[in-house]
């Protein structure tokens, strides 16, 4: 057989060549998080209409060209804009038009004065103390966006200003990327519900959990299919209803040589399998397989919490960004964190070593402490903050060194 | 009236005075992002039973002390450990028991060497070609988790390794926080439902958009209560209503005087209410209101969506931490970002500016790269990736400077 252990890099090539699953209709009040499948153009001038971003007069600013607190400048009030309300009134020089934040401005102005430097003189009389530029305190019918104009790109996530601005150019509804469904199956003899009390050697299934919190967390739709005995027909059932209802299918527990070969086994007893990994050079995370089964990308994870997290974070995030359609996860890269390494620490070289961290903040500096624990605690996961990965090509980490952490996604 | 322009600093400790919402029992698989209410205990030790973390042999360390390759230490097999069963057979000096990772440690046996260093020479006989220290690649029965000590604090937000913890103890429900519930009122004559096509002067309801998805986004549960024209009866009506259904009432509008007047006039009708802010000394966002009604924060936002977001990111999204029982919002900090500053940038003193800042990555380090821009300007947001604040005792910020920048979640 094929040699198949990969590298870091290789994987994360690998998963980039799956494809985005489809789309479907979102309403905008639904659709924070979820990443739009279309470019958005604007559909309209907005605001649409010359808007002041003050309280104070509309006027010509020719007209207060000069002025100042010793020598103001006196203008007729030849009305008021109200809110909402198209101005009736217009402004010829001489004249000035009272307006509100965010009113339209009136004909024949071409610029706000703020409240703070006009004085009433009389009803119809005001004084401007202080000289403004043309167009000063207005926003542009376009200045916003103009028609025609690139709003959000295919691929962008939503966050809360992106629906913002999509309400403000009346878009009620996007073309957004469906959530990859993921399938989720824990095998392993050992393994027993949550529920259950288990018996010495057993323990209870924490990998569907973790898995599926992980994947609420990516923007995915988990859909466990609980658990399953080390038995080919009972793991291969399991994994054609993955195929059927999900996007993806991830296979947890192999820890063991025994479940880890069933697995394999069971991977290549589909027609159409392309094993593409059988092992990555990572530590921890290693006997992790991954096959093509038509179209669709299945995952033999390692059955420690601990290294499957390490895979999850590594390899599964950007998976299912690529699934989900988000061009901007690699691109925002709101993962890294810049730290200073606290201790030395070894590593063997031919494998990345993807070591837990705590992130501790001192002077304004991230801080990043390794968690060392005997492999396969879950503990040590609960007390990190994110991974710190020492390259293959290094044999280790400095004190004092710069390095960056990739920081948990953030709830 | 008393002056009740605050600073930032009095803002934010001010909000920190309002009281968490209660709790509500939640299942384990919904858990995911929740805040607990109690701290969580370790009801057993964890795994519960002596396991080993890799494949091998369990033996007596001591049977392989001085063992090498040329010089291998010759045990006898005495039986096999299958995955989930207690083991049958047990080691006494001179023997080995077959094991697989996750496997229960027979008595007897005080370490695990990898099956890498055995080699079979019958049936019977095993070959170890390597010595092992005592408990070596053992997890003990309480290694991860001991009865009785503390696992996860009370108001920790949990992340997808927090649940698989609690997955792995048996605990099927947690006691959370319920999700702080908010009301939202948009209100000014000019704004109109985001299915509208508006007329001059005239524009669609951003707020009730950006900061529903803001809620959603901080682990709240929006209750838009829709639009309200300037009209006393009508916004203390939808006040009234806001403060009976939800934990916080957030009316949005007044960027007018005349709005924001109203605002404070119903605040000011209702019995009981002490207006606590009026005013605060930042830019942009200067014109808030925060009232305490009963037990209830009640805020009056700027109208405008740019300001109205800076006064969300920098107020709100700790006034929801804390009514939502999150201690540890601020200590994770996940928000902050050092950079380096693109380009001067001048500020006026005595309040604190808001500058909306693109981060960029270079030579792995982040730069932050002002983006300016008419005040009220919705385009800028979108462009942003945070704010970058300039205190009311600086006159300005140099290029190359470093400074911290308050990240917009990501989503």
């Amino acid at each position: 057989m094929f040699f198949k252990v990969k590298t870091t890099e290789e994987v994360l090539e690998l998963v980039q060549g799956f494809q985005p699953v489809g789309e479907e209709i979102v309403r905008l009040d639904k659709a924070f998080g979820r990443v739009l499948n279309r470019e958005i153009i604007s559909p309209e001038d907005l605001p649409g209409f010359p808007r002041t971003s003050v309280d104070g007069y509309a006027i010509k600013a020719k007209d207060s060209f000069g002025a100042t607190e010793s020598l103001p400048a006196l203008l007729e009030i030849v009305g008021e804009v109200g809110m909402g309300q198209i101005p009736s009134a217009t402004v010829s020089a001489g004249q000035a038009v009272k307006i509100s934040t965010g009113g339209m401005v009136p004909t024949g102005a071409d610029g706000v004065v703020m409240v703070e430097y006009c004085h009433l003189l009389d009803q119809t009389t005001v004084e401007v103390s202080r000289a403004i530029s043309p167009q000063e305190n207005v926003i542009q019918a376009d200045d916003d966006f103009k028609k025609g104009a690139p709003v959000l790109r295919k691929g962008w996530r939503l966050r809360s200003q992106d629906v913002g601005v999509l309400a403000g150019l009346g878009v009620t509804k996007v073309t957004a990327y469906r959530k990859p469904r993921v399938a989720i199956i824990s095998t392993g003899d050992e393994v027993i519900p949550v529920d259950q009390k288990p018996r010495p050697g057993q323990v209870r299934d924490i990998n569907s959990y973790t898995l599926s919190a992980f994947c609420a967390e990516h923007g995915a739709e988990p859909v466990p299919l609980g658990l399953c005995r080390d038995n080919f027909d009972q793991l291969r059932d399991a994994l054609l209803k993955g195929l059927e209802t999900a996007d993806t299918v991830w296979i947890s527990g192999g820890s063991s040589v025994g479940t880890r070969d069933l697995t394999l086994k069971v991977f290549e007893s589909i027609e159409g399998t392309e094993l593409l990994v059988h092992g990555i050079s990572i530590s921890p995370g290693k006997p992790t397989i991954i096959a093509k089964i038509g179209a669709t990308a299945v995952f033999g994870l390692p059955g420690h919490t601990a290294s499957a997290m390490v895979v999850a974070e590594v390899f599964l995030s950007p998976f299912l960004a690529r699934l989900g359609g988000e061009i901007t996860a690699g691109e925002r890269a709101q993962h890294k964190v810049s730290a200073t390494l606290s201790r030395n620490i070894e590593s063997a070289s031919g494998r990345d070593d993807f070591i837990r961290v705590r992130l501790i903040q001192k002077d304004g500096q991230w801080i990043a402490e390794p968690i060392f624990g005997k492999s396969g605690l879950i503990s040590t996961l609960v007390e990190a903050d994110g991974l710190l990965r020492i390259d293959r090509n290094t044999e280790g980490l400095y004190q004092g060194q710069e390095v960056e952490v990739m920081r948990f996604k953030q709830v």
